[in-house]
């Protein structure tokens, strides 16, 4: 949940051993905490407004204490309707998934539901730029895949099954993760989806 | 959190009294409820994609009862740090906020936080479309003010005070309510902000 500036400080401070080391994960870092530290840095220098959406959550009763703040003490996690990040870069509409997986050869296609699946089409129809980003743990390595080839493969497979790397490979694009920011995937954007826009 | 086309079809089979009446009060409805429907209406219409973000929430404490859903028991809310809504129209990124007063005169500027102010500011630097709906349910009149006037007039008045309507209707345009959609903002967005795209 880390969204701030201050964050990004506290990386260009450490000591220079972390810049050997060009994975995310060898510093202790999730996929997702990657991505949000490379949101962060994207909004620090001004290069783009793209955040985390937050977790859906169905709030059912809320206590408010006396001289306290309003808890919350039942509510459940709701699927989410659309994909998990969003923004604008250059005044494109961006917007995009991100999922990791351990296994070294494809991912399971259960990581994408339905409704993101649909919730991508539209807005694809509406020229947003949109996509998925692929984590392979295992292999330590990343890629972009544009919505447009993730929803013909869900569309042959039924969502079904698993997605092959090497569907991804020809398809996608490598994002060579780097230490600041970590996952520079407006690179792929402006070269490969905008085009040098 | 009706945000599904179903609800549309709903509202298409109502008898024709509800067609009388221009206002979604009238019809028990709030702003809130009325935005969701319209952007319920542009999604099902593939006119735009644009969602109301999930309420930010801090969760502390899960239990995973066996067999059966996981439950949040101790969780928080937290402060936006973005805009209500957002999305995509045309390959332009919109994000707005919404809010609601019972004065006659002006709006309330505590409604507007620090941060959502800044937020505007970065999304209209990287060129997205931003605003705010005003409603004055009181008046029954609703505005759409671009985001560069609230920020201007939040910067000169430091985030104290009310915004007079007057400053409103100088600065911004006039939301007529309709039946279908209920606050057909785009219609603005369209003529005064893309100039006819």
């Amino acid at each position: 949940m880390v969204n701030y500036p201050h964050h990004i400080i506290r990386k260009q401070s450490q000591p220079a051993q972390a810049v050997k080391t060009t994975n995310f994960a060898n510093r202790g870092m999730s996929f997702e905490a990657a991505i949000n530290a490379t949101n962060s840095f994207y909004l620090a220098r001004q290069i783009a407004v793209i955040h985390k959406k937050p977790t859906p959550v169905q709030i059912v009763k809320v206590d408010y204490p006396k001289r306290s703040r309003a808890k919350i003490v039942e509510a459940y996690f709701r699927q989410a309707s659309t994909t998990d990040y969003s923004g604008v870069y250059k005044g494109h509409y961006i917007d995009f998934e991100a999922k990791e997986t351990r296994h070294k050869t494809s991912i399971p296609m259960k990581n994408f539901h339905a409704h993101q699946i649909e919730h991508m089409s539209q807005v694809l129809k509406q020229k947003g730029i949109c996509f998925v980003l692929l984590h392979f743990s295992a292999l330590k390595e990343t890629y972009l895949l544009p919505a447009s080839h993730l929803i013909r493969f869900y569309r042959i497979d039924n969502g079904g099954k698993s997605m092959p790397i090497d569907y991804i490979k020809k398809n996608g694009y490598s994002v060579r993760e780097s230490v600041f920011p970590q996952i520079p995937y407006l690179d792929i954007v402006d070269k490969n989806i905008l085009g040098g826009d």
